[in-house]
């Protein structure tokens, strides 16, 4: 039998009203004739709680207890989808992650999947039960719990569908799908109907919440469609997939994104010697600071400019790696910049169309927006800007590239 | 190095100031040298609350997905803890039943402990940490995760007390140990000093709710050394141990207690043949019903009456099974009589002195409370009672036996 797995975030199990009417999402595939595989997130905002009540003791929580504490939260909301399921007259069971031996890494809190014990719940599957796995968790080697870090029910959601082979995927949130930015800035974004694994990747990491980045990675990887929809209605959503199927209709521009909370570190007149920018991006690495984006110009033969960007959160870490590493690199000064906002365009289509970064730009000169630093990949153009200029900047990019538009009635750009 | 085992329930727990407290008893035990297992329910009211939630899905949740829901609580109250022995500066880890391989029957909500995995705990305490154990709960052969009914933590307390050869099983609670009676209804009790398992198993039973019957039980097959005391306070509590132990100043009745809400069935006429009670009371057990006392009394050649009490809350559960029973033994009535109440007396005493019983019905007399049904155990004489005179008669009862006063300073009753 053809198996789907539907993950509900916090949101949409948020109270019994809400449990009930997942409950019948998951009742119309059953009768569709699938067999389902549930993941849930906690309860609304339990997982917050649950921090605040751990920090209420220990302002620095040893990780493996937090994770031991956070993992109830999405136990009790997968036990609880089950009596909810039981309610209705159909059978189902709960699972925490170490129940299907979910194996994880032993990093706590950032734990990763390395495999999933799909046995167990096939047994389960193929006695007529809906199978319920908490997300968010995993156990590590000893049996000590492991969650997977913000938004990991994505993740456990996808590893489930690639381990069962489901067909497909169904992330249910509390809005219609992925959009071209996010609406509570450009309000006339439209959702987007098919992305691949890799624009989605791109507006993941650029800030577009919808979906955890390490999530569709796994969906890249073990090829799994996911498809992103609204609990709240029968919309077709957003479908993430392979580039093949998603580029059917030659979407230059796919999303646009913004990233409000951003900070600018520079290292002035670093040695410019083999090894000083791994020095500094291995000291970065260790403080689990995740650097964005790194420019690196030359300043006469022997010295370089070192300039990267981080999420504000991360910055007071990055500040004391970086006065760790500064002798030995020779670096003769710092500067720290953190009112700036980074703007990025990204679209497959890049790769094969003329003129997109042109019209990024002049788009931003014409709304009177200054560009501190640029940074490209492949498939994505960034601008960081003042941290007061980001929305205009933001508007100024969806308006030049019709992402309040349907695809078709875009505006194309002359192919490479 | 000795170990000690520590447990403290959900009003100990209940709130980050109250878990702070705990963890200062843990503290000063690791000071003095001990290795300490702390054994934590649930905070506060969140099992009650966890309840509502599943029945708000379900007025009948699968007992398998209500134990996964429950198990929940004990999980965060431990990790919590932990979480406030590290900020003290020691060293801590928390488990859940599973990890630490509590196992137990399959039997879901009301589960028996079969065995305990001691070399990882014992590992971590070896390595100087206090190991935390969540209460209430264990796992069966597949996984699934079982609990041990209400009360259970101590359950759990006890069998790793047996299990790592603790000097002590210290159960925290928040008044200061075991009363001759409940000092709610007689405010004159005072606190027993020692009481042996059997006395404290009777008190249990009859109502007494310091302490899961469970608990005692095992406590009594390993031997293991309970000393239930304030969380609150530093007074020594009451010590639960072998009868030679506790009968150093031979009490004679060591407590009373009183049962409020129970129920009278009555069989009338039943075909008195052998195996008719058998049938009866295996019906009554497969129903799950805890039947209190039994009485038959012959009535002519070929019929009996069979009598017996219940909880009020298993009442309906009872007249159900009775009511499938009832023609298979011939009975050609049935009366059902719920407001009563049972007062008990209880002492190892009773099997060596005289006099105890006319006491107990001469001091009822007197307070003018008409004994319905008597029944006995070697150490105990429990009289059912209109609901209307319990407390009187409880009162009347402590008063004959001196249960306001000391050991010391009891009347005296013949030896046999």
């Amino acid at each position: 039998m053809a198996i789907v797995v539907q993950k509900f975030g916090g949101t949409s199990v948020a109270n019994a009203e809400k449990i009930k009417r997942a409950a019948q999402r998951v009742i119309q595939r059953v009768k569709e004739g699938y067999s389902v595989v549930v993941v849930a997130s906690a309860r609304g905002q339990q997982t917050d709680e649950l921090i605040a009540d751990a920090h209420e003791l220990n302002p620095e929580p040893p990780e493996r207890e937090l994770d031991q504490l956070l993992s109830t939260g999405e136990i009790q909301s997968v036990s609880l989808f089950a009596m909810a399921l039981h309610a209705e007259g159909h059978n189902a069971i709960s699972f925490s992650g170490g129940q299907i031996r979910m194996m994880t890494d032993g990093v706590h809190t950032k734990a990763r999947i390395k495999s999933i014990d799909a046995s167990r719940i096939q047994k389960e599957l193929d006695a007529g039960k809906v199978v319920l796995v908490a997300g968010f968790q995993g156990i590590d080697d000893d049996g000590n719990i492991t969650t997977l870090g913000r938004g990991g029910s994505d993740t456990s959601a996808v590893a489930l569908a690639a381990a069962m082979k489901a067909e497909e995927c169904e992330i249910f949130t509390d809005v219609d799908g992925v959009y071209t930015t996010d609406p509570r800035i450009f309000k006339d974004a439209v959702k987007i109907d098919k992305i691949s694994y890799d624009e989605m990747l791109e507006m993941a990491s650029m800030g577009a919440g919808v979906m955890h980045s390490r999530s569709i990675e796994l969906g890249k990887k073990c090829d799994v469609r996911i498809h992103v929809r609204n609990s709240g209605n029968e919309n077709k959503g957003t479908i993430i997939t392979s580039e093949e199927e998603a580029q059917m209709e030659e979407v230059v521009v796919s999303g646009a994104t913004i990233q409000k909370d951003m900070a600018k570190i520079g290292l002035v007149n670093v040695d410019h010697k083999p090894g000083n920018a791994a020095r500094v991006f291995s000291k970065l690495a260790e403080a689990r600071v995740l650097v964005n984006d790194i420019i690196q110009t030359e300043v006469g033969p022997k010295k370089a400019n070192l300039t990267f960007t981080v999420g504000s959160s991360d910055l007071k870490a990055a500040k004391k790696a970086i006065d760790d590493v500064r002798d030995t690199v020779g670096c003769e000064d710092i500067f720290v910049h953190d009112n700036i906002a980074e703007v990025s365009i990204i679209g497959v289509g890049m790769r094969s169309h003329y003129g997109i970064a042109e019209k990024m730009f002049t788009s931003l000169f014409k709304a009177g927006v200054n560009i501190d630093l640029i940074t490209t990949s492949e498939i994505r153009i960034s601008c960081v800007v003042e941290k007061k200029d980001a929305e205009r900047a933001l508007i100024a990019v969806c308006k030049a590239f019709d992402l309040d538009k349907p695809v078709g009635k875009r505006k194309k750009y002359p192919r490479k």
